[in-house]
């Protein structure tokens, strides 16, 4: 016997295919928008039809955008000599955040050999190039991929394939490992608490 | 500056407004979903705005269905002796797994002053008439409405009410309260406590 309705059991099933969303969590959020009125649910259906809509990722950082250059490419007021390399869309959306005023240069990813994932698959011959055409004008290359062991491999990776560069000469950094804000050195784990004695700073 | 393309942030917002779901939740949702192929994110849509078509409620237990009466009040499997008086309609989902084999009533939600919501607002008054109605061939009543504050008054309050009703000599149960199976008695609240030592059997 069918006791739930197909529509339902759809909506059901597309939560559930959502990560860090399980059948349980689905099925509330589906009961939820039934006690919804019908103009919200259609203006969340018609959100979701609409999104990839006239998307596109910009052509000289990657980032996604309606318009290629994207504003932050596009932005008189951006300092061109800092390029931030990050992993996606929503590591820009975070930096932003901290009042950063460089470019970004999204990979689309890390190199992660069991999900099959090279550097061919990344735009890391895009950054490359880029490098060694404004090699005068780019002071600072950021690796600013996750401290996770994909990021820190995609971070090697790009640190070694730019110094192979011939006559480039541009200051590569990454950012800080340590302890968060509000965190807790008890409960840090050993890789965490190695880093942050490493990269410790004179006060 | 907006970062944020209008496409992008909307949904952000509409997944925002789902029970459980923080703002970075929503972007992360979001963002999983802009790396999906346009034809799932398409269906998802389409599967929202198709939700409560043909959507109605079950003229006799007040359930979720296409059709009225819904399969379970229409199977002439169920033993239509027994009434589980419940909450929502994922309640009758839930249920369903036991292997229940009686009929449902849906209250659509349970008694709270503070959200001004009154017996008045609830399918109480349509229970009580079919109590009234088939007096003869309903053996018992199950109260299965959640453990809560709210879903024991709203019990309390059904009970009383039906003791009122004149005429009428039906068992009126109510599900009992205890250590959930998988839980850890060090670890259960006081009133969780009293009420499985309350409903103890003998073994």
């Amino acid at each position: 016997m069918k006791i739930i309705p197909d529509s339902i059991s759809n909506l059901i099933e597309e939560f559930s295919k959502l990560p860090g969303i399980g059948p349980k969590t689905a099925s509330r959020l589906t009961f939820y928008l039934l006690t919804k009125p019908e103009s919200d649910v259609q203006r969340f259906g018609q959100v979701l039809l609409d999104l990839k809509k006239s998307l596109k990722y910009c052509q000289n950082c990657f980032n996604i955008t309606t318009e290629s250059p994207c504003e932050i490419c596009a932005s008189p007021k951006r300092d061109t000599s800092k390029i931030m390399i990050v992993e996606e869309p929503l590591d820009v959306l975070a930096l932003e955040k901290t009042g950063y005023d460089g470019l970004y240069h999204v990979l689309g990813g890390v190199i992660s050999p069991i999900e099959g994932i090279g550097p061919e698959n990344l735009r890391i011959a895009e950054i490359l190039e880029k490098i060694k055409k404004d090699n005068s004008q780019i002071k600072e290359l950021i690796l600013a991929t996750d401290p996770s062991l994909e990021g820190e491999a995609t971070a090697m990776y790009l640190n070694s394939a730019i110094l192979k560069l011939e006559n480039v000469k541009i200051k590569v950094t990454r950012i800080a490992r340590g302890l968060p804000i509000g965190g807790d050195l008890e409960y840090a784990d050993e890789v965490t608490l190695t880093r942050a004695l490493e990269g410790r700073k004179e006060y």
